[in-house]
């Protein structure tokens, strides 16, 4: 059931480094033009301002392990004492509805999902160099210096990844990453394995005794 | 040195049934917007107002099965008595300068081209339906009832082996088509084994001391 969803939508995985801007380029793909943010389950305490089912569907550990177990989830992660993770149950609803789904996921997430699901498409963002992304890092000003260091150097093996990956873009700019992006969803609506409708009228006006 | 070659530039093969429009389409990629027509290779006689280099590669029977058992050749057939082949130096040569190849190919040749270059990109050009693709080889008039009878059948072959194509392009409008593989070619260039240069730019300013 899955599967054959996966085939007819658009599963769009947009992943790098911290710091790469993934976060800002995912908020403008517009629901306007066809895309749907995913929305992650988490453990953790919801925010002032946060509203579930918007921001995240918060959820207490025996629910987000009875998900899990029941192979609920695309990919799932634990970071401090909470659980993330990603409903299968929300993806397949937005595909269904002719959406593309976007995930904005770290690289081995990413790479997780992938391995589960070949027909997701993977795009790698990154700022044009490693000093353009460590200084995009010191700016946000939302980590120590100790916390960048990390992050930078393993933004070094997660760039070794990109073979793996499907695309590559290179944010320079949020326009430019935001285009070619779509750009990447246009042309792969082009592929064989997701024209099954342009095919079916292939036959139309035959059998309509043309 | 072929291979490498595949690895940065691209070759892209347009192809599908007869009557599915792949002369005009590929006359319409302009050489100012990156696109170079590949040139066939034949024994047959030159026709007036044909260019040799242009138009054809034009040779007799013997220099066409050198360049054929040197391994100069992406694909060749025989048709009538006469030889057609694409010659491997031309591509090559395109490629270097940065060029998109573009070879205007039938679904068989395509599917070999395809085996030996993993790398080339496959378009199915078809239009809208199998009325309409009718409807282009009795409109053309160069084929008699017979042999557009004949090529009409073989198109549903054809497109049997579309889930061995890369992409699907509805032939509805040359404008619209031509758009279409013009976004392909985009998208692919951002694909990562086609994005050396970036990569080497991700290091440069860190090597610079940064």
């Amino acid at each position: 059931m899955q599967d054959r969803l996966l085939q007819d939508g658009i599963l769009l995985i947009i992943s790098g480094p911290s710091g790469s801007g993934k976060g800002t380029v995912c908020k403008n793909l517009q629901p306007t033009e066809g895309f749907a943010l995913s929305i992650s389950m988490t453990t953790r305490t919801q925010r002032p301002g946060e509203v579930h089912g918007i921001d995240y569907i918060f959820c207490d550990k025996d629910q987000f392990r009875a998900v899990r177990d029941a192979d609920g989830l695309l990919e799932h992660a634990m970071y401090g004492n909470n659980y993330y993770g990603t409903p299968v149950s929300y993806v397949n609803d937005q595909m269904r509805n002719g959406h593309t789904v976007v995930l904005e996921i770290n690289v081995v997430g990413a790479l997780q999902v992938k391995e589960k699901y070949p027909e997701a498409i993977l795009i790698f963002l990154m700022p044009p160099t490693f000093s353009d992304l460590r200084h995009r890092l010191e700016l946000r000003g939302t980590e120590d210096e100790a916390e960048i260091d990390r992050r930078f150097r393993r933004a070094w093996d997660e760039v070794a990844e990109l073979p793996k990956y499907d695309y590559l873009v290179i944010n320079d700019s949020v326009e430019n990453a935001v285009n070619e992006i779509k750009l990447i969803v246009a042309s792969e609506k082009l592929k064989p394995h997701r024209s099954n409708e342009k095919i079916s009228h292939f036959h139309d006006n035959i059998e309509n005794g043309e």
